[in-house]
């Protein structure tokens, strides 16, 4: 099946948002063997809309949609394709009732124009929409399948999980089954981790493997087609352990598992709990724990010590040291990483302290930054990295490299009691 | 002018990278009065790629393309354009001569494939390539303008800027300016304030102004032509204005600045400081606040105060109070801000505590978070939200709706003091 993705809103042609969305839905149609050959974007308009979705006939089986959804005189995505399918739209009832429900619910009034969203495709189908107003919309009319989904990513997402993919699915025929893996590693470079695979990588046909760097991470996406699931899995089973075998040291998760759910999911298996004093970081490492659901069991809390003062009262850090040693230094990420251990009552503590820029700290330069880790028995482990890139590059890698800290040595001493 | 931007890579396709560059240059063309009205994504495929040019012929007088300009035997944008065009392609002396000191200086052989990257139109143009090997080209050939850019954003970036745009002004015809500003809204909802400057959107033509919903916030962008600059800027004041007349009240900002910029900027100017603790946002108001850069000068530090312990050891909030009223109450958002405020010798101590989800706590729904503003003289504020959404969702837009409390109070203390 051949598919375009076709993105509807002239805020993406004003440059004042990134179709993020066309990528996401790429790699999703990837996932399931659904090739895509154009994405296209237009904008509010119904005339390039027509134009375009009928360039769009001539050259796939599949036109996915996003944007133009909406309440406002803008949104048309709906209706031209009904127009053009030849399809009418009618109120679709319990999208109309979750949309008064969300808004009686905000203690606000729902305006008439909001009415419009729960129009749905006569005989198509519906995704109910848990994290907005609109709900998507799929249609099949002669040789074409039609998929319109909300425009904010945050609602795209999770409908086309839940909802989008599973209907696809029963688009395809039965007999040929994609599955795909990401595995996820830390700590190791996209053209490092390639070269000490790279005869692997050459040698496989089926499944792929593709590499690829993302934030810091280097993923590695295997996708195999096979007659049945169970296939499918064993042929990714068999090639994951022979990259485990090379650079498994590096590997920390698969598919959608963050560093964080990692470190959350361990703490809690041991019921221990962790807690973090940051200061270049400025609270990034602990909002990374507190985004895993859950994570209240085993993160007994942080403190963002960002001036010197706070360093000293509300960590215990002495006067002498900050003022001898400086506050980005290994002395003051190890009492950083005590003092929160103390604080909290937790079993482990993690400090930051570092200069993110865009000025340098007291002679240190911009990317140096001192992680440590305070464990239940013996000596805290400091860590100093040297890292590249603007602020917000160098608070995110800071914070996850502390994470990643956590997990080997959480690791280590599992394998080690074992 | 009309313009299409064309990205060639089917890394776009498989979604293994997001189609930044349209967004890039989209905002680039607006900014100097240059209409997008289409942006296409295609593969690697000389006939797929024959047809999208063929197709933008139809509708573009310039087409910008972005990608396929490499070494490899799949770079065939500048191919297929000089077919099309049926223009030759020349080496390009000076182009040659700089990729052979970028591989000689970096101790590498230049492989014969790369001479491929110094052809260039022949009777066209030539961008330098600062940072990387392959040089932009451009061309004009009867009714349509070609400017075919390097893919990798940190070479198409500086390239364009330096060399693109006077390029581009060029073409343009001398007596008309474009200029753009964005308006940034923060409390009210996309439709609600459309609803209330319908009739001034409806109404006015130039500027046009354009609502738009992101991550909890709405912006307006107003875009004006004029013959010069100054006359621009008066057409966009004189609707600011307007807009102002009527929801001004949310507006807190212009252009690319964040409420985190805006709430640092306030301090700055009063030479005052803020202090945050944090219980459901995890430590991302805080982070909000540390990735202005230089917002140490007035954020003193934050406690994320996940445990119920917490709560009591580090920010004083009494055993029974937890008991009585909840982790989860009025009170308890009251006493963390003026603990946040007491713990750091802060001016103002912002406290938030409420239930991000999945899960409800203490009887409290998903979406329940109080956030408090403790200030230097007056009462402590309390506030309810009732937010929507996952997780994420509710986390930012509790944080966002705590640093606006502090932007509101503290607007309106400083307009009673004058």
């Amino acid at each position: 099946m051949r598919a375009e993705i076709i993105a509807v809103g002239t805020e993406l042609l004003l440059g004042q948002i990134v179709n993020t969305n066309a990528q996401y839905l790429s790699e999703e149609l990837a996932k399931i063997g659904i090739d895509v050959y154009f994405h296209t974007v237009v904008g509010d308009n119904r005339a390039r809309l027509c134009e375009v979705i009928q360039q769009a006939q001539t050259r796939a089986d599949l036109l996915v949609f996003s944007g133009g959804l909406g309440p406002t005189e803008d949104d048309l995505t709906k209706e031209t394709v009904a127009d053009i399918a030849g399809v009418p739209l009618e109120i679709h009832a319990e999208s109309l009732r979750r949309m008064e429900q969300f808004f009686s619910s905000r203690g606000r009034t729902m305006t008439d124009n909001n009415r419009k969203q729960a129009l749905v495709f006569a005989g198509g189908t519906v995704f109910l929409n848990d994290n907005g107003t609109a709900p998507g919309v799929a249609l099949t009319s002669g040789a074409h399948h039609y998929v319109l989904l909300p425009g904010p990513p945050r609602e795209l997402k999770p409908m086309f999980r839940n909802d989008v993919l599973p209907y696809l699915r029963s688009l395809l025929p039965a007999e040929e089954v994609v599955h795909s893996r990401v595995l996820r590693f830390f700590g190791i470079g996209e053209s490092q981790l390639e070269t000490e695979i790279v005869d692997i990588i050459r040698a496989q046909r089926n499944p792929t493997i593709a590499p690829l760097a993302k934030e810091g991470e280097v993923t590695v996406r295997l996708t195999a087609k096979a007659s049945s699931a169970k296939e499918a899995e064993a042929l990714m089973a068999e090639t994951e352990k022979r990259i485990r075998a090379r650079v498994g040291r590096y590997l920390y998760g698969v598919n959608d598992t963050s560093l964080a759910d990692v470190v959350v999911d361990q703490l809690r298996t041991a019921k221990q709990t962790v807690a973090v004093a940051e200061s270049c970081t400025g609270g990034l490492a602990s909002h990374m724990l507190t985004q895993v659901p859950g994570s209240s069991a085993v993160f007994s809390g942080g403190i963002v010590c960002y001036s010197v003062g706070s360093k000293r009262q509300l960590l215990g850090v002495p006067e002498e040291v900050l003022a001898t040693c400086g506050t980005v230094s290994e002395t003051t990420a190890r009492l950083l990483a005590e003092g929160a251990k103390d604080r909290f009552g937790s079993d482990y503590g993690i400090g930051i302290t570092g200069v993110a820029g865009p000025d340098a700290v007291e002679d240190k330069p911009v990317g140096h930054v001192f992680i440590a880790l305070a464990r239940p028995t013996g000596e805290t482990v400091v860590k100093l990295l040297k890292l590249a890139g603007l602020r917000p590059t160098i608070q995110a890698n800071a914070a996850k490299q502390a994470l990643f800290l956590l997990y080997k040595y959480f690791t280590h001493t599992l394998k080690n009691e074992r």
